[in-house]
């Protein structure tokens, strides 16, 4: 259970503009957070998700939202930021092609120096080990290496008070996820999950991230009203 | 002891331009590794220590030098990023305000990402825990943690190898570092310390960064040639 400190209400939340990071964002806002949305313009192959991510921290009426900028693509290695790589439209076995390398290390890493900054103690992400495509860095272990690192590593942690990574959607499905959002009125047509939405923010409706999405609003019996090409 | 196996020869170095750094890529590249430097265009007050690593990387001949934008002066609070404050010339008690939040967290993360595209196994930090001016991400503690969420957190990890944080220097003090880079031949004008060096990479002599170094190498019994103001 997520508590907020009557002394310290100051979260960061890590907002995509996915339909996870929405409904963190909404938990987060439900639980009586007073929110900073950090955002990452990371050399995405659109910008149809930092679009999203923006109507979504205006909607929740944030303290303040950072877009910071962080070019992976010069690193590479993934089909999300390497144009040159295929985005597949088939579930692959084992980690696939969209896997970016140590993304979540890296953003939390940034989430954790803001939270350190504007004396946050809580840092929100959506990460989830149901339907979590196969990444490493959404399971439980790892956000459990990276909380007892982020003590170590802070001025904050070394004073003897911890910066705390919450999980809220780690053990849900896409379906209780987007229950769970239905419930606190996120209105989920803000949001992009596709891996390659075109100019106007529509959905291919084919990639992994698509698939899993639709089948997230099929099983929980709500109508998607993403806008598919 | 650093060993590298027969099969790989990569390592990854963070090269930030200073006295520490220098002596890891030349202490690497003395094992054999052949090194991929990384250096971070973070928001820092001047741009002699970029200039400088790009010098080492040239001398040292490594395979790619990757310079990766993070304007961490988007974040702010801390004295290094924010012209606002103040870089002091006394030594403080506690962490001092040249303390960037999470810096090593976010500098180690990047170059993880990196690691797992070039398939390197091996990182090298010059971090050390004995004249570290008190940062919190400079401890043995915070390495070992790191070193154990980086497993859980990689491609390479899940599949049951490592990408190794090396940290040769962590238990040196600045006047050991020096001797060790003398005897590998380190050229220590080409490497810039000064947290405010001005626009001909002259170092201030007063921050407690050329504090520092003024004092290992007197201690070192080794002629001090940084070019100072």
């Amino acid at each position: 259970m997520i508590k907020k400190t009557e002394e310290n209400k100051k979260a960061v939340v890590l907002l995509s503009g996915g339909l996870d990071s929405a409904t963190v964002m909404a938990i987060a806002q439900n639980i009586g957070f007073d929110c900073y949305a950090i955002s990452f313009a990371y050399g995405q192959r659109h910008s149809a998700e930092l679009e999203a991510s923006k109507r979504l921290a205006e909607h929740y009426n944030v303290v303040e939202h950072k877009i910071l900028n962080i070019d992976l693509g010069q690193i590479g290695g993934s089909a999300l930021t390497d144009t040159k790589l295929a985005v597949p439209e088939q579930l692959e076995e084992g980690i696939p092609i969209t896997y970016v390398p140590a993304r979540n290390t890296i953003f939390l890493s940034l989430a954790l120096g803001y939270a350190e900054v504007v004396t946050a103690n809580d840092i929100f992400i959506g990460v989830n080990a149901v339907d979590y495509s196969g990444y490493p860095d959404c399971r439980p272990e790892f956000i459990n290496a990276y909380q007892h690192m982020a003590n170590l590593a802070t001025k904050v942690g070394v004073e003897g008070a911890q910066i705390k990574i919450n999980t809220p959607l780690i053990n849900m499905s896409k379906d209780q996820i987007i229950k769970k959002g239905m419930q606190l009125g996120v209105d989920y047509r803000k949001t992009v999950s596709c891996y390659q939405a075109d100019a106007q923010g529509r959905a291919c409706g084919r990639c992994d991230s698509c698939r899993l999405r639709m089948a997230g609003f099929k099983k929980a019996g709500i109508e998607d009203q993403t806008n598919y090409v």
